[in-house]
């Protein structure tokens, strides 16, 4: 038997305006009529590129992230330029500035949502073959080491546990599948 | 050539206390001597559940989320009741709110970081087998309908683009792959 497990959004405001993170808090009217509050870090969206060569590997980026003071391995991404940005320019605007290659095939392979029960942050995933190198231009306060490893190797360490980025075990493992790696 | 990437932190405080959602401003120097701010969403982090039974059904539930004013279909999950609570005892606590079952064996699929540059959320995913029908007893505020599909269903959705949830994603197509489904 189905319950109604919608809630009603009743009000929306602001109540933290960060510099990268912005917070709204909502009442809400409960399946059961009571009211409740949430609340829902409100984020631009972004997007995420694997870029598999010819021989299957595929080019990744080391990163440093503060928030869980730590170097993550993370296929390139980033976030929209403006709210409503085309996806893919912005996956073909990442994939040049972190890695310099130009991509002349690209499919979708699905959008993420990374942690809805606080967070409105949609990640569109797409692979990238066909890949030709040019020069990175990263942004200026972004440092980066850029990695290529094969994608068989790639999901072997998520296999392991030894890959912990969201968005990048998901792009790794939907790239396999659509490509029978 | 590898660069130097790491950040060094100099300082943290809060600057955000929501009910759920906590935030921290970071002070660090970037590896160029260039000061720089960072934000972090602090999360107590959460536990998650696979849970699959002997004919290859996975039991999910679904569940309104306000940040994204829609309904998603996710593996059953809840955060940590405590920081430092045993990450397989939460996994265990939830599947059995969420959907009653008990089950007889445990498998650390892997922790993933949801959303990295802003956040410190951790989430473990476990694989569930060995399962027992027992009483659901959803938290009071927790309006969710239980599902059951098949694991090859839930892929072809994936492959589709048609399941959205991070960790939900993550879970389902490890566990395919630790169990060669």
């Amino acid at each position: 038997m189905n319950k109604i497990i919608e809630e009603k959004i009743i009000s929306e405001e602001r109540v933290f305006t960060g510099g990268l993170v912005k917070v709204n808090r909502l009442e809400v009217i409960l399946p059961d009529g009571k009211p409740a509050a949430r609340e829902a870090v409100r984020h631009p969206g972004a997007s995420a590129v694997v870029p598999v060569d010819e021989n299957g590997n595929v080019t990744l980026v080391k990163q440093y992230r503060a928030p869980i003071a730590d170097v993550l391995l993370e296929i390139p991404a980033g976030k929209l330029d403006f709210p409503g940005e085309d996806r893919l320019e912005a996956a073909r605007r990442e994939l040049r500035e972190e890695t310099g290659f130009i991509a002349e095939n690209w499919v979708h392979l699905t959008d993420i949502v990374t942690t809805p029960g606080f967070c409105d942050e949609v990640i569109s995933i797409f692979l990238a073959t066909g890949l030709t190198a040019g020069d990175d231009e990263p942004d200026e306060d972004e440092f980066l080491n850029v990695v290529k490893m094969p994608l068989t190797e790639l999901l072997e360490m998520a296999d392991r546990g030894e890959l912990t980025d969201s968005k990048t075990l998901i792009g790794l493992m939907l790239a396999a599948r659509k490509l029978k790696a």
